[in-house]
């Protein structure tokens, strides 16, 4: 047995026995939505130096693959299905690694539910490479989308924003903070919001996930909407870390509403909303207020504009580089 | 505008009007089949210097990632329909190269249609990386697969075998061959079996397409399908310029059946089937039959066992890699 039917050996109990996957055995699936619901699909690859480190660990890489994905189907509503990957494995991975990658991918479709249909595996010298294409549902028309924020609406976000982006700033510089277990698995095993995008259907007039900063993220969504978003950032929730973080080095505020990898929804909700019901799903806060006119606006405490130096970066790994 | 905005403005286009992509707006789209079909999805991945040479042109490097993937819908009857992109495009790219690719994507959405409904676009150091997934439609339950062949069936291809083939085997080794330029195009234009694969709907017991050789997507045919295949060599469709090659130097006839590339279509027709019919669709030739058993027999022209000293390989241009 080669090399490449090990691996398609070690990805066949990731079908769980979803017929239309046919046992891994066809180079193609068969998927169709029940019957009133419309398939959503996304696509989202990460690069070994750019989305991950490395040296992180290959079970949280394949998380890490499965959930920046789920969490742009948790933007639309939607609820996971199918999934098809295409993995270039680390040149230099030994025997142990593709296997730790698949439990990750297999300890997720088991946490948040769908299953490996298809997919690919190529040989490559450059650095690790993995593409994933998630398929969800949701009851046909329903889908959530960057569009359709209203001036007076509110700007929302679930959990707390600046972990991860806190974790990769400390592991490019070296230095310890306190709290950096907790940053460090924000960065590794980013929280999926699944239930609370399922919760925003029919209620949320848009949201998207902040993957590469919650300022550039709230960007696009503005943008698509063609409104603007005054947001005050004393009410940017941090976790004790981020928090603790910030009070040590103020600057630090910056890397926390521009930095990536947060996978938090940012959603516009009508304010005669009951936030306190979703709050009971996930964690929401209110952060601020869209207006009329565009562009993404931060106050201090004080009320006055915020200057930041960017606006976000692509991915702050290989930042030099994705900014260029 | 940074480069990733470039790049969106550049697949824009690509979407040629699709509701569901949201004009790639959205991080995801929306799709369903319609009534009374199947959706069929498959997902291949090329790597520079696996599966194409960073010199051939962009635009047939596009051309070819719709292809390989376009063949593969084309061996299930498909009828292509949306597409999703995740490109790492080349590091030392030109400012040229990526509207190329996206031409030669946006040529093949005219020629075989479907629209690119999302995707990826992420920066590497390593070689240029790019994922597709394809997505088609057939009549409900009606998607031809890889098991289904019985024993006294023909083995019946497409069009010619290992033209690509020997494009790459005379590629790395420098010396010019007659039809160079016939065996080249084969080679980075691969010709998808759309018509052919529909025609067979119904017809065909099982199918694949030859993307690691003859002998090797054969053998997985038979292996899906519990039957052994028994091959004349000497019936084996060539074109001119390979018949050319191997008679220079009769050792390729083993690069022609075992290398990869041909995106040709392999099949399994029930004796009774009407072969000329088909054959008026795509050119199709009968080149043995299946037996009880297992495995691939190669006879030659007096009826005896042809060795090979070896069954495929994966990708030609990476063969020492990907062949550890």
């Amino acid at each position: 047995m080669n090399e490449f039917e090990t691996i398609a050996r070690l990805f066949l109990p990731l079908t769980r026995g979803e017929p239309g996957a046919f046992g891994l055995g066809d180079d193609a699936a068969v998927l169709s939505p029940r019957p009133g619901f419309d398939l959503v699909l996304t696509k989202d690859a990460i690069v070994a130096g750019v989305h991950f480190f490395p040296d992180d660990p290959p079970e949280t890489i394949g998380a890490k693959l499965m959930r920046v994905n789920l969490s742009d189907l948790a933007a639309k509503g939607a609820v996971p299905r199918a999934f098809l990957l295409a993995a270039a494995f680390p040149p230099d991975a030994g025997p142990g690694w593709a296997p730790a990658f698949a439990a990750g991918i297999g300890a997720d479709l088991e946490a948040f539910g769908g299953a490996l249909i298809g997919g690919d595996t190529v040989s490559t010298r450059g650095p690790a490479f993995f593409s994933l294409t998630a398929i969800g549902e949701v009851p046909a028309g329903t889908m959530i989308r960057r569009r359709g924020a209203r001036a007076g609406d509110l700007v929302c976000v679930s959990g707390t924003i600046g972990d991860a982006a806190l974790h990769v700033a400390r592991k490019l510089r070296g230095r310890a903070v306190r709290g950096e277990a907790h940053l460090a698995a924000r960065y590794l095993k980013p929280e999926p919001r699944l239930a609370l995008g399922q919760a925003l259907r029919g209620i949320a007039h848009a949201a998207c996930d902040i993957s590469d900063g919650l300022v550039a993220d709230l960007g696009h969504l503005c943008t698509q909407s063609g409104v603007r978003a005054v947001i005050e950032a004393g009410l940017v929730p941090l976790s004790p870390a981020a928090a603790a973080s910030i009070a040590a080095d103020p600057a630090l505020v910056e890397t926390v509403l521009t930095g990536g990898d947060d996978y938090e929804l940012v959603f516009a909700l009508p304010p005669e909303a009951d936030v306190a019901a979703l709050a009971a799903v996930t964690p929401v806060t209110v952060i601020g207020r869209f207006e009329p006119g565009q562009g993404v606006e931060l106050r201090d405490p004080s009320g006055l504009p915020l200057q930041l130096t960017r606006t976000g970066w692509q991915h702050p790994v290989g930042r030099d580089e994705a900014g260029a």
